[in-house]
């Protein structure tokens, strides 16, 4: 069946959702469960409904939409929670061409051997508890703890966030026990996502198609010194934690760079006590994390990189402490859902290339349970979580209707 | 005129001071116009007039406890406000040594040449509006915009600090007119004061005569530079404002280290923006202070450290930018005080060194418009701004009399 999407009725989708939580700058904040993101969600569900979709939602605020009846679902969306102040496309693309191709396929009554079902995972961005809460509670993959403690990255406990909405800790909990207790059945997931970095567009090709998750290792840190007066005592007798900490990111940089080049080392967040003009710093608190799309490097990176941290230490006088707060291992995609891209591309006559995903997806989630895959919309500039965020909607068009080619392949 | 202070008199003021404001674990929390602080006003104001002192207070909350009739005085004293957990002794140890010399020269009836005046200058720490709010106020140099734009370093608005209280910006602002308009008449000042520092404790000496006050550079500095996706933007390609604050942080550590051995530089705070485990920084803001004891090497040093930010910069792909928050060029105690102090010793027989003030302090305001300045008593391991810093009661008892015998030299 050779259907294709509407890309005009797609971008009036993705503008009108784009309108919800976006300030006069245009930039984009809806976290979820915030105002703007309990408006889009309910915005959302009338659009699922419109489109002939049994709409439902589970305890933790994933929405699903079904076309089709019982059976193993083939599974495909994303997200349509944003960071503060982000783009319009980030998760959203994704959701809104799902929806498009189901109300393709629903217009024109193609048959189906197995179920479509799109899905709005809640909170991929992580404002709540940790990474992907709502992808985590479908899989069964929550940290229990983080959720139960509750204070949220946005430092607004949990249950304050969820005060008059459906939803709570224990909601959330049921249904990741659930998820726990008998893993969802899912025949695939695929999801549309803008690249959220240059690749594609450096080397100009429309679409990409992930072959690999990057591992990704987090920790808490911190080097821990002594605090002293900044006129009175003398450098050679301090033990700055700060600069503990300036002297490990730039070491752990280069050791990143120049021996596992193509592998990523990130200090994003750094708080400084007591934090004053004149105090020596005494403690250096920060997050780390470094990534590689090979499981040997993620080893070695996890070996080097903290030896290097504690060489830093003691030729400071100084003390480093540190706790994992996320670690992933990389993985390969199946290589049945690549087949289906790879020739959907051939056959659409679509230029792609495949890469790796660098950045955290539900789909790595899903994997967990499913053969689950991911398209690709270049990033002009490789612009992300920025109210300068975009894409080409030729580029956009191209992409959605290989996600309508292989979700009808999948399905069939 | 050969009388002593009362070392067991002092300290019980000291240890009743110190117990206004202090908590469990001994900090001593006692910024001004704090609840603990405005305790501690009362309980000093009865303190002087139960020595029969003249009690007067002015607008910025500077209170003066006087012996003698008219003319220009000879005051000493210090300030009984602290930082947020601090010790007892900053600033108590100078304004209670005073007290009891007064104190002793009222009980022994000593006649003085010239009046006698004890002062508690308000903020020393500056906790409030800029550096020395009090002994600024006093000698008409505040900063009137900082008071008028009135944002605290507590982060609370100084208005509401203020509130109920005697005082107001206004009453601030008209004390440091009136001293704008005609300096005030002081016929010398001394401090006494805890070193904050190790150099008496390392070199085993009970009393430390100034000779000369540091110079200070204060600066409010950003690295600006992109953020991006810390899982998609490969190394090479990042600016990274973070990697360019910490490259400059140890390449003007190293400079002063080793081009100006015995100068201070100082990163205290630091800020990341966006400040995400996700997001490369894409800017980093932070204090930069430096200090120097010689007026030429804090020219060289000015003009040093911020090329090598420009430097920084420029190799990193990133701007450097900065804004002057204080600056103020080493200062030389006048001759006649260092006389006096130094002949007091020999005559005592107290072991003294002459060295530099690296804190800075409101006799260094006070040299303005006076001969000014400060005798320091040993810190214990150097131990400052924190709940374990202390001293040695013999130590304070040979810095007091040897404050009361310059005090009684300079008022003859």
């Amino acid at each position: 069946m050779d259907i294709r999407i509407d890309i005009a009725r797609l971008r009036r989708d993705i503008e009108e959702l784009g309108r919800i939580g976006c300030d006069a700058s245009g930039g984009v904040s809806r976290p979820s469960f915030s105002p703007a993101d309990l408006q889009a969600r309910a915005w959302l569900k009338d659009r699922l409904a419109a489109a002939d979709l049994a709409v439902r939602q589970d305890g933790a605020g994933n929405i699903f939409g079904r076309l089709g009846g019982d059976g193993r679902p083939v599974m495909t969306g994303s997200h349509i929670d944003t960071v503060l102040n982000g783009g319009m496309f980030d998760g959203a693309a994704g959701v809104l061409s799902s929806l498009e191709c189901l109300r393709r396929i629903r217009e024109e009554n193609v048959p189906l051997a197995k179920p479509l079902e799109i899905v709005s995972f809640t909170d991929e961005e992580g404002n709540l508890c940790g990474d992907f809460l709502g992808s985590r509670a479908f899989t069964g993959r929550l940290n229990r703890e983080e959720i139960e403690r509750g204070l949220t990255q946005l430092g607004i406990p949990l249950a304050d966030i969820l005060k008059g909405t459906e939803f709570s800790a224990e909601s959330i909990l049921r249904t990741n026990a659930a998820a726990e207790a008998a893993a969802p059945e899912v025949e695939a997931f695929l999801e549309l996502h803008v690249e959220q970095g240059a690749v594609l567009d450096d080397e100009g090709i429309p679409v990409g198609i992930v072959d690999r998750f990057s591992g990704k290792h987090y920790r808490l840190c911190s080097f821990l010194g002594k605090a002293g007066h900044a006129g009175t005592t003398p450098i050679e007798l301090r033990k700055d934690a700060f600069l503990g900490l300036a002297d490990f990111a730039l070491r752990s940089t280069q050791h990143v760079a120049t021996r596992h080049y193509g592998s990523f080392v990130t200090i994003g967040r750094v708080a400084v006590r007591p934090g004053a003009f004149s105090i020596v710093p005494g403690q250096a608190d920060f997050t780390f994390e470094f990534r590689s799309a090979a499981p040997e490097t993620m080893k070695a990176l996890e070996t080097e990189l903290f030896a290097l941290a504690d060489d830093v230490a003691r030729t400071r006088g100084l003390m480093f402490v540190s706790k994992i707060v996320d670690s992933t291992t990389p993985l390969a995609v199946a290589p049945r859902i690549l087949d289906v891209l790879t020739e959907a591309c051939g056959r659409l006559g679509i230029p792609f290339m495949k890469l790796t995903s660098g950045a955290g997806h539900d789909a790595q989630i899903m994997a967990a349970v499913t053969d689950s895959g991911m398209i690709f919309v270049p990033s002009p500039d490789g612009v992300s979580h920025s109210p300068k965020e975009c894409l080409r909607w030729e580029d956009l068009e191209k992409a959605a209707n290989l996600l309508l080619a292989a979700l009808l392949r999948l399905a069939s």
